[in-house]
């Protein structure tokens, strides 16, 4: 695309478990493979400052001093509280008053949560914004949503869920129709609960225009036919950290099998660079970056414990979402969503 | 134990994907490792027959014979009015009646679930049954329910799991203090739907006297330090299957990556006793067999696309419980939990 303006990505450089060096290496490598944005760094300028010198690319980026930072251990409450001068809440604000294009941290996920929607407000048409990310499967990978922002959802939440997950999806891939899945624990019409079956129906409407498959299972969210898995907030969690469970067993077993003898070493050590091809193909950090969707701006959280790599991932899901235009994408997809099915209730 | 009775165990011969012979052949198997049962086949005499002169030890084996049997189809009402002349239903009934102790099917699960409700009827004190089976972790296997009897729980509904699960865990490892964890989307007190909270504090009462470790998340499922983890259907249902799901992408990207290369084959090669330790560790057939728990009677699910030896360790299943008394123990725990809390109820 052509820039007319040079576009401003905020970075709470406070927030993460290895902050501020993992915010500033890992937009360092960002900015290496995305020169179109300028880096503006909020927190502590005595810890910043000495790390950008160290950098390749952002020896001379901005930075907005503050030494208040939010504490991982906050709740979203007392984060709110402690105040409107800490990096997050400050980087926050520079993409709602128009500085900044969007913003990434690290910090405490209910606190970037809860802070983006007091100044983000809700996208008009959408009743509750929902987290979103994407995740390995044998195919390409799928992003799924929500993931526990919203415990307890009805029919409504999930048609949203379910456009804003779209919108997204085809903003990272650019892949045109997605096709959607809703979570379930069958695939035949009749099984659930009632609100899933509501929800169901209405994603089926042709009117609505989108690429529906219906009903799937847990089993499905891998298997690389879906691009979008749509759910509750409390089922998404469950799904989302089983499978991360099973992740870390899968890994320690395979670990563990490889090092038994001589031999399986050997064997290990023969095999090891296809080994790398998986693990690359399901490290987390290439997949870095949840997004509250359903807000008037953009904001992506990282991991609190990932690396540079990690780190540089959620940045790119930022500046590909700017630079693809999802907001006004997005806005656009619940409007025409909403007119239809208004004019269905009236007509019913 | 001393043995005063012959013990019985009735077989639905028809019921899972290669019926009658994966049932015979499962059934041999776990003849030959457990004598104190007789086995009784309830399905086609004309096909179960042959099957059972190739059998080691089941040559003089009973057989109920019926032409009807449920099909993989029915609904769990249709199964229901397909009516009392199908193996699944009189294999049931034999146990209903004091014929047999156990009953072990591959058959449709709604209807088996169906069927042992109207036959064994709900235990005194407990509100609804629940599905509960084994998995494997890090460490030790685990147990988890509901899987997806009742998608929608409250508190009460959750404690009365905790105590089956705890009972049904203690019968099959011999534990005497299994620990137990409720799954939620935090380990924090105030996390997830009040019925979670209200559940948690009631499992939290020393005067139940369990060994309740408070909420878990998805991730922990896996870690081996739990021995039960008690949810509702909906959410242990996904769980399940998602496992599942990652289970057969990990199996799928392993072996693709083992046979990219030559040398990787070699390693694969060189290190495939290894790698079949830990296929051996999360082999779905070791933990095959779900049950219907909180009923006044033993039913054993196999899955219904199981091998022999998947079938073989459903039947190991129904044997222990039988032999270590699962009835007795888990009702005297459910009368002992609601005079508790009754109690407590009438103090309050």
């Amino acid at each position: 695309m052509t820039q007319t303006k040079k576009l401003r990505l905020a970075l709470d450089a406070m927030g993460g478990d290895d902050a501020p060096a993992c915010v500033i290496q890992g937009a360092d490598i960002a900015r290496g493979e995305n020169q179109h944005f300028d880096m503006v760094f909020y927190g502590d300028r005595s810890r910043i400052e000495p790390l950008l010198k160290r950098t390749r690319y952002l020896g001379n980026a901005e930075i907005v001093h503050t030494s208040d930072a939010v504490s991982p251990d906050d709740t979203a409450s007392q984060a709110v509280r402690r105040g409107k001068e800490t990096s997050m809440w400050l980087s926050i604000a520079s993409v709602a008053n128009g500085e900044a294009d969007a913003v990434v941290s690290a910090g405490n996920t209910g606190a970037l949560m809860a802070m983006s929607k007091l100044q983000f407000r809700t996208m008009e048409g959408v009743t509750r914004p929902a987290i979103a990310a994407f995740f390995p499967t044998i195919g390409e990978s799928m992003c799924m949503l929500d993931l526990g922002a919203n415990l307890e959802c009805d029919a409504e939440n999930l048609v949203q869920f379910a456009i804003l997950g779209q919108a997204f999806h085809r903003s990272l891939t650019g892949k045109k129709d997605p096709c959607l899945g809703l979570l379930n624990v069958g695939e035949e019409e009749q099984k659930g609960h009632e609100y899933l079956r509501v929800a169901s129906r209405q994603l089926a409407d042709p009117d609505l225009g989108l690429n529906y498959q219906g009903f799937v299972e847990g089993i499905d969210i891998t298997n690389g036919k879906l691009d979008v898995v749509v759910t509750d907030g409390f089922s998404g969690n469950i799904a989302l950290k089983t499978a991360e469970g099973i992740s870390k067993m899968f890994t320690h077993l395979l670990r563990r099998s490889l090092n038994k003898s001589l031999i399986s070493k050997i064997g290990y050590f023969l095999a090891r660079s296809a080994l790398k091809d998986m693990r690359n193909h399901i490290d987390p950090r290439r997949y870095n970056g949840a997004v509250f969707l359903g807000l008037n701006g953009i904001a992506v959280k990282s991991h609190g414990g990932t690396d540079k790599l990690g780190f540089a991932n959620a940045i790119k899901v930022a500046t590909e979402l700017v630079e693809h235009g999802f907001l006004p994408d997005v806005s656009a997809a619940i409007a025409h969503a909403n007119t239809i099915l208004e004019r269905k209730k009236e007509d019913a």
